[in-house]
């Protein structure tokens, strides 16, 4: 696959990049460290389905609000600058009650429009 | 190179984490993405040689406190909230005036005794 890099070596704020956009669920790429992507994401009264990622582990990094991060046996609260990473192979599921700002990170190639409800575009 | 994979799924609050330790240029490990490592560290009154990483990316992200990067054209101003990635081979050194907290996200194996100012103790 091929890894796209950044054009030019620049400084992200990561609450004034959530603050950029207002669609919910748009993946909003803000980086590329070696082959794993950075995005953020804004999400509201959404709960996705249980999933796996087989070949990536998966960070969840809480900008701004709350989320929950659901895995079969129990259910963890993120709140602002908590973050949690999923094993890859790890059953799981975010829940997004109240408007949440997170900046995601993992493999390029992860995400895909099966396991993001359907809003990842690439 | 073996990775060392966390025990256990757990979230982790980077300012919490950060000031759960006042040690400055201690490389607190606090999680791993794949083949990345995390590690939070404390610096002041610190500026490092010139140095670049060869096989990896390294992602600098201020937590709480004021930053620089300097690369050889230029000095980059990092807030909290700000992350920089400075791409593998690029020269770079970090400039920390006053008390910063930073995250720092790289492959397993990136940061030496050399380039760490004889810090990191792995």
């Amino acid at each position: 696959m091929a890894i796209e890099k950044p054009q030019k070596i620049e400084k992200i704020n990561v609450l004034s990049a959530a603050n950029s956009f207002s669609e919910l669920f748009h993946y909003l790429k803000v980086g590329q460290l070696n082959d794993h992507m950075l995005n953020i994401v804004q999400a509201k009264d959404r709960m996705l389905d249980f999933h796996t990622h087989e070949e990536s582990d998966e960070m969840f990094y809480v900008i701004e609000g709350k989320m929950q991060i659901e895995f079969q046996d129990r259910v963890v609260d993120l709140s602002q600058g908590d973050f949690i990473i999923v094993p890859k192979g790890v059953l799981h599921r975010p829940i997004c009650k109240s408007l949440v700002k997170t900046l995601l990170i993992e493999k390029v190639g992860t995400l895909t429009k099966d396991n993001t409800g359907g809003t990842y575009k690439k």
